[in-house]
This record gives C-alpha cells, sequence and structure tokens, in this order.
C-alpha cells in the first residue's frame, strides 16, 4: 500500500496539498528550487529534501512523485532532472493545469523509459488543496490503482474519478475550467444588469437568496455573494479578467475538433477585451463612422 | 395577521403551490378556469372555488390573492377579471414570469384603483413550488411586510428576498433566468467536447465528480448528472432548446440599457439556431463559397 509521496512544487497550490496528504496519514517528502520556500515548510513541520537527488534517494520505490509546478517548460524540465534518479515502474503525478496534448507527448516519452505518468487535474482552489481537492485522473488503469488511495485521500468525498487513458484527466480539468469561464461570465453579466439597472438593489442579498432553492444555485454564487458582502459595488476592484490558458485550450479544442462552443470562446474574448483600455477596432469603426457620416470621433490624448 | 391565500390558476406550478401552501398550515382557496382541473385539486384535498366571484367572496378583506398564471395576456384578463369584487386595500400577487415593465404598468394602473400589487418571481422548477420556493419579490414596503409571512412559509429557508420597488421582483428573476441560458449553454458545450473527444468518457461521473468539491459545483451539474446517468449519451433527446421568453426579455433589457451581455444574448442565439433544421444563413455562406470559389455546395432535398 501506498504510504509516502514525493512532492515537487510548493507553491500556491502545493504547500497546502503537502499538508493536505500529511493531514491524511501520509508520509510526505517536499522539494522546491526555492530554498526559502522549503525552509518555510520545514518550519510547518513539512520533510523536506534540498536536492532532487535527496528527494528521491529517500524515497522507497516504486516512487510516486507529485509535480504541482507551473503548466508549461516548467513541467519538462522537472522531469528531466528527475527522471535520471528513477527507476522502473515509478510514477510521476502532473497534479497541474498542463494542457493534455503536452501531457500525452510525456506520457508516451517516459513509457519509453519505463516510467509511468498519471495526469490529475485538480479543482477547488487553494482551500481545495489544503482540505480536499476535486481530482480527475488519466492514466494507465494500473497505475491509477496503484495511486487510489491517495487519490482518495486528498479529495473531498467522492472528490475524484478516473477519467480514462493517460492526458484524459487534463482534458477533463481543461473543459471543466471552460465552462467555468462561461458561467462566470453570464454570472456577471447578470449582476452587471442588476447593478446598472433603476433599481437599488442589494446585490449580496440577491446571491444569497439564488443560493437558496433557485436554478443557479452553486458555489460561484456564493462567491459572488461573499465579495458583494465585503464591497457591494465592487468599488475597490477593477473589471480586469485575466487568465491563465485552460480557457484558450478548451477554445483551441474546439476549434481543431469542429465542436461549436461560442459561450466559452465569448468569455475568453471578454477576458482579453477587458485587458486592455482601448481597442484597434474600436478606433476603426469610430472612423468609419467618420468617414461616411460625419458621426463625431472622441480625440486621442 | 395573514391566514387565507386566493389561488388563481392551478397548472404546473400553481398545484402544488396551492399543496405547498396547505402544508404550511395557511388556508387556500384555489380557482381555475379549467373546471377539469378544479375537480383534479378537490380532489386532492384543496379547497376550491368555482367562479371568480366565489373566491373573492368567500376570502376576507384585506384579500390576498396569487396569480399563477402564464405571463403575457392572461395576467391583464386575470386583473381585469378580479378587480371588480375586491376591495380598496386588497392584495394581487402575480407570481408568474411576467416581463417586468408589464408588472409596473399593472402596479401603476391598479394603485389608481386602491389595489396593491407585488410581483413575486419564484425559481426552483416544480419541486419548488410543491417543497419550498426561491422567491424575489417587489413591491410597496408595507404591501410586502402584509404578505411577508407567507413568502417565508412557502421558500426553502432563506429563500425569499425583498428585492425592492414594484417590479423588481421581475427584473430579479428575469435576470435570473439570464444567468441560467448562458450557465446551461456553457455546460452544454463543455460536455459536448467530452462527448465528441477520443477519450471514452463516463459522463455521468464526470458531472458526478464535478460536484464534489469542484469549483463549478451547482444544481445544474447534479440535474446534469441525473440525465446522463438515465441515458450516458442523451440519445432519446433532440437538441432543440426552447426558451419561453426570460431570456429574450433579459438581453432586450440589456440592448435598452447599453450593457453589454454577449454570452446571455449568445446562449439566446444558440436556442433559436438549435429550433431550425437548416438556416438561410448557411445557405447564402454555402452559396457565396460557391460563386468565388467554386466550392461545392450539399444540394436541398
Amino acid at each position: 500500500m501506498l504510504t509516502q509521496v514525493g512532492l515537487i512544487g510548493l507553491g500556491k497550490m502545493g504547500f497546502p496539498l503537502a499538508q493536505n496528504i500529511q493531514d491524511q496519514g501520509m508520509d510526505v517528502l517536499a522539494y522546491d528550487v526555492s530554498p526559502e520556500v522549503l525552509q518555510k515548510a520545514a518550519d510547518a513541520g513539512i520533510p523536506t529534501a534540498n536536492t532532487i537527488t535527496e528527494l528521491t534517494e529517500k524515497l522507497t520505490p516504486r516512487r510516486v512523485i507529485w509535480m504541482m509546478v507551473p503548466a508549461g517548460p516548467i513541467v519538462d524540465e522537472t522531469i528531466e532532472k528527475v527522471v535520471p534518479h528513477l527507476s522502473q515502474g515509478d510514477i510521476l503525478i502532473d497534479g497541474g493545469n498542463s494542457f493534455y496534448k503536452d501531457t500525452f507527448r510525456r506520457y508516451q516519452a517516459l513509457k519509453e523509459k519505463g516510467i509511468d505518468y498519471l495526469d490529475c487535474g485538480t479543482s477547488g482552489g487553494v482551500s481545495g488543496a489544503r482540505y480536499g481537492v476535486c481530482a480527475m485522473i488519466g492514466g494507465l488503469a494500473e497505475v491509477f490503482s496503484y495511486c487510489e488511495d491517495l487519490f482518495r485521500k486528498i479529495s473531498v468525498e467522492n472528490g475524484y474519478v478516473y477519467a480514462g487513458q493517460p492526458s484524459s484527466g487534463h482534458y477533463v480539468k481543461m473543459v471543466h475550467n471552460g465552462i467555468e469561464y462561461g458561467m462566470m461570465q453570464a454570472i456577471a453579466e447578470g449582476f452587471e444588469l442588476m447593478e446598472r439597472s433603476d433599481f437599488d438593489m442589494d446585490l449580496a442579498s440577491i446571491a444569497k437568496v439564488w443560493n437558496h432553492g433557485s436554478v443557479i444555485r452553486s458555489w460561484l454564487i456564493e462567491l459572488t455573494e461573499n465579495a458583494l458582502k465585503k464591497d457591494p459595488h465592487l468599488e475597490q476592484i477593477k473589471g480586469i479578467m485575466h487568465a491563465s490558458g485552460e480557457g484558450l485550450w478548451t477554445v483551441q479544442t474546439a476549434l481543431n475538433e469542429g465542436v461549436p462552443t461560442p459561450v466559452i470562446a465569448l468569455s475568453l474574448m471578454m477576458r482579453h477585451r477587458s485587458q486592455t483600455d482601448d481597442t484597434f477596432s474600436g478606433k476603426v469603426v469610430a472612423a468609419l463612422r467618420n468617414e461616411f457620416g460625419g458621426h463625431k470621433v472622441e480625440k486621442a490624448d
């Protein structure tokens, strides 16, 4: 039975995950590139390794090492550094938000070296990582089974699923986030309609009542209530909506597969729109209205 | 204290609402234009009146009469029939999905006649009407207070809110439904991405896990799980998405007020698109590609 997990990456998600694993009675051994972060973890009672060599030496084969690092080249770099220290059958888990096609490529490359690979999309935010995630896992069934106890323990009750073949966990997580973009944009548009109406509404109390018996009751509406209670007109927040990649991948995948996802695509584009003060397309339309109709344009400063 | 409620309309929502009111220990007296429906209600132990005259005569002023009839002219017709039998200060409640501007017009017209008017948007579907709704109420504060006990009793715990001035309850309900359109479309697009992927996924189990700890956990995802459990590929259902007006009003309001609601608008248009087998715009694009590039068109049958 799996009792020991290596963890690489003690960032926003990795740190609380290490604590979560410990609370569940499993041994965790953590490594991070930053000595300061490692010290902070040690101070919090998390056993640490100062190097990847130390990490892999202190773990017993069949090793299970969870990578909680940002999507992209850092995942490849981490794999490159770890693999020379691993034995046949050891298991690497990518618990981050990697693009599923990268995940499949990594799975295949590692398979040739005899290293097993699981992809685990996790949702629930920082508090989820600490107290129970929602986990969507892809990989070979045998490898999943070997690690299933770990997934069960770090998740909320009924909060993990074996999604299927390698990379399917990250695919499901990607789609989850695409849906999240659309749901958030829909909620946001509705609240703007109420904020800008002639009615003087207490939006927090409306968000609250919607979570009691309505069709749209959801965790996102609960979070909306929290935010509106703190700041009824959200005066302390700019409406700039950042995005971290999963929505983009969802839309790219939809385009590649020919699946129409207009609402998710538009939610992503509204985020992009929010990131610029002005648009060139706006200038073009203003210029054209001026050209054909003499409509006044507003001069740039 | 309010102990007695008249109810006009025993349809899909009115019938269970009558039972709900009774279960809460209030007296209900119900009327419906259909004698068959009235008989069915009587058989179910709901006290009934055979005419509007009988209904109003059996209620004690300050009467409270809840109308649960379809939005549109039927509301005006019902008001016209009832008002001659009412006394100053009696209260009519429109518990249906009326357009908020119609509601405000009715409120004003009735005010001139000394009749009070409340608008109550309700959510929660048929089971909500039976066991506890989510209620959003607009109207004068004094009139709301007179009826508050009724709203508290027919709602789930914390499930009613005084939204504010007359017609604000229907405004909030309209926006609620607009959000619902967008959330449903986003969820639907995500599930299509999984259904049409190369992975062989058990979508019901994915919907289930998303309700345990994920950011998008919601009642709508629970309903998605239910539907997918019964029919994993939804083979028994056509993808025709009907709409009953609230989404349209949301978008009309957004356009009138100059509030951008692209995702809600597009969700509505996707419903319209689903209601036709083919489109003229599709024919136009196919024809143009043929005209300029000789691209093959598919012949109509």
